[in-house]
């Protein structure tokens, strides 16, 4: 009942600009289809080059949300 | 055929009462939602406290379950 | 907008003949259900024995998919 | 102001009993010395044996605590 | 002499309860073949599942016992 | 003499803004309390979501200090 | 008594051809001496050059076991 | 011949200003004598602290870049 | 009562000499200001070069020591 | 004298058909610019999709060499 | 038949004066009774301390020895 | 300009004596062909066996190195 389980989704969030925006970006997305989205944490920090510069920062989340009980959902 | 496919889905089971609660607690609410389950694996162990007690235990899960041929689905 | 958002599902993949065998294996049943798979990463690399023969390998994969913008799924 | 500052401290609590119990002992002696106790997490799981017996669960904990402002602050 | 040397063995521990009568199934189990047990350390907690239930607690182990000194020492 | 020690405390810094924020309130609350400080580490990136934004970024920080010596040794 | 005990030995296969080979050639040799075999793991690949060309495939396994009651030994 | 093959380097970028401008500062400088820079990761976070104050964020970086094909190949 | 509580605190011992001065004068300075020491785990080793020699050995512990009960316990 | 020293150079090999080959197409490009190779390691498996299959497997491969004494080199 | 089977076996080799004699009393004691020893892996530098001193420096290993063919043992 | 860039190679040192020494041998031949070595970190510490001695202990390391900035810059 007051004992809530949480999901946790993989996802990877991509921006030209740097880190928090890619972060901003992914929870932007997840924020799209999923509910009740509760914490994040970063799993990896990687980027694409191309001719030298940063071309994209990519950014590897854990999001958790609350999933809602099924009675209630029917 | 007979080489299945396993999905792992992570979630966060909680408990005021104990660690072995919450994996009981969270696989039940996986068990609502999804068929085949077939083994799980603790990530990690957590607990949120307040005024100096243990208000929620909340254990990390691995669940995998196999995934039924998409012939019989259909 | 040209900032893709990814997502990341783990699964096991089995073969009964060897490790290439259950990454493609695994492959191939996530494509019946996901679209745009961009890579894929070995997690881990198990296997069931039997009578002292390995009867499955299962390989663990975390597997990467764009994810569509939501305007033009609707 | 608002951006509280945590710490995070790291003791063993032990127990005759179990998991779950070491974790309440080292919460419960936590408690008497650290103000605003926030969450925890379990490091690893050890313990002692004696005459092929468990003597003592020994659980390391993560224990995270609000820092207060000082007094210079305000 | 007194510097003496432990062996480290590793086990699964199972139980149809809970994660503590996981490990003393393991370590009574360990008990009955080796002696001078001194302690062990939990490796990882995982499971099996049926029909949605807990089957199965399967507790790793690494278990660290004194060896004790040749005949060919004395 | 020389030869000096260094202590590690681990904090948790906050901030609504981003990453870079959160590392330097960290850092300026534990100047209010430590002398000598000398590097930090970030251990992990984190952030709580309301209502699918970011509400706080939560970076993990080792931070290291010169420990004086005490005067017992002059 | 239905709650059985495994035991995990780490063993290191070899093989000319392949990591799947050195995989089958661990395991069979594993075989000859330990009964009941259950499951394997791999730990890490590895490899031996010799001009420039792969002498040998090291593949580090776990493999676990199922240990036999002591009742029915004696 | 369209299998490429590419080393990653090991790098530390630095920056007075923070983590996304220490990724670029050593981008830069791996960017004048690499050629086909092809990705990168960070690898961890550190800093260096003078006067309470962050005097350098360090960011450790894998850069990962195409080998061209020698001219014995062709 | 007989549950002791340990705590773990994070030292960097150095030396000009080598890895085990370096853990021992890290002990010695931990000795000065905290009692009942108990035991110490190496957690990295790392030096400082200055014109190619190695000028400090810098070795990582987390030191663990009992906590005393406190007056209000008695 | 007889103390040599050895290099780790860290690659990603390539290959449309496996692993195995991937490993293989790596070591076969350093042995073109690297003397005296001596073992590899396996640092991770991963691999690129298009259309739902895999195009290429990516093997980060961890591979070490004897330097040569720089007064023979002279 | 040339593809050799390795085991690896984990022991804590233990001194009063440091690490490298921790090691060699480690590796002195399974000489004793393992044949084919080949190769050693350091897991952990741990230590138990007494009145402020180091009691005993343990070190923790992995012993890796080739296993003899089964037919040459009969 | 300030922001220096640093470069991390791989390398092993050897030694019949034990790892002080180890680490010694492999930073003087670091240093006969790199510039403005900076720090080290131990990644490992292995060695070979030989008659059930220790014939060579290998540690490994990363080795960090201020790169000089190339003349394109001024």
């Amino acid at each position: 009942m007051t004992n809530h389980t949480y999901r946790v989704t993989e996802i990877v969030g991509t921006s030209h600009e740097g880190v928090d925006q890619a972060i901003r970006n992914g929870i932007a997305r997840a924020q799209q289809t999923l509910r009740n989205l509760d914490w994040f944490e970063v799993t990896q920090v990687r980027g694409q080059l191309e001719d030298g510069r940063i071309e994209h920062y990519q950014v590897g989340l854990k999001v958790g949300f609350r999933i809602e009980d099924t009675e209630q959902e029917s």
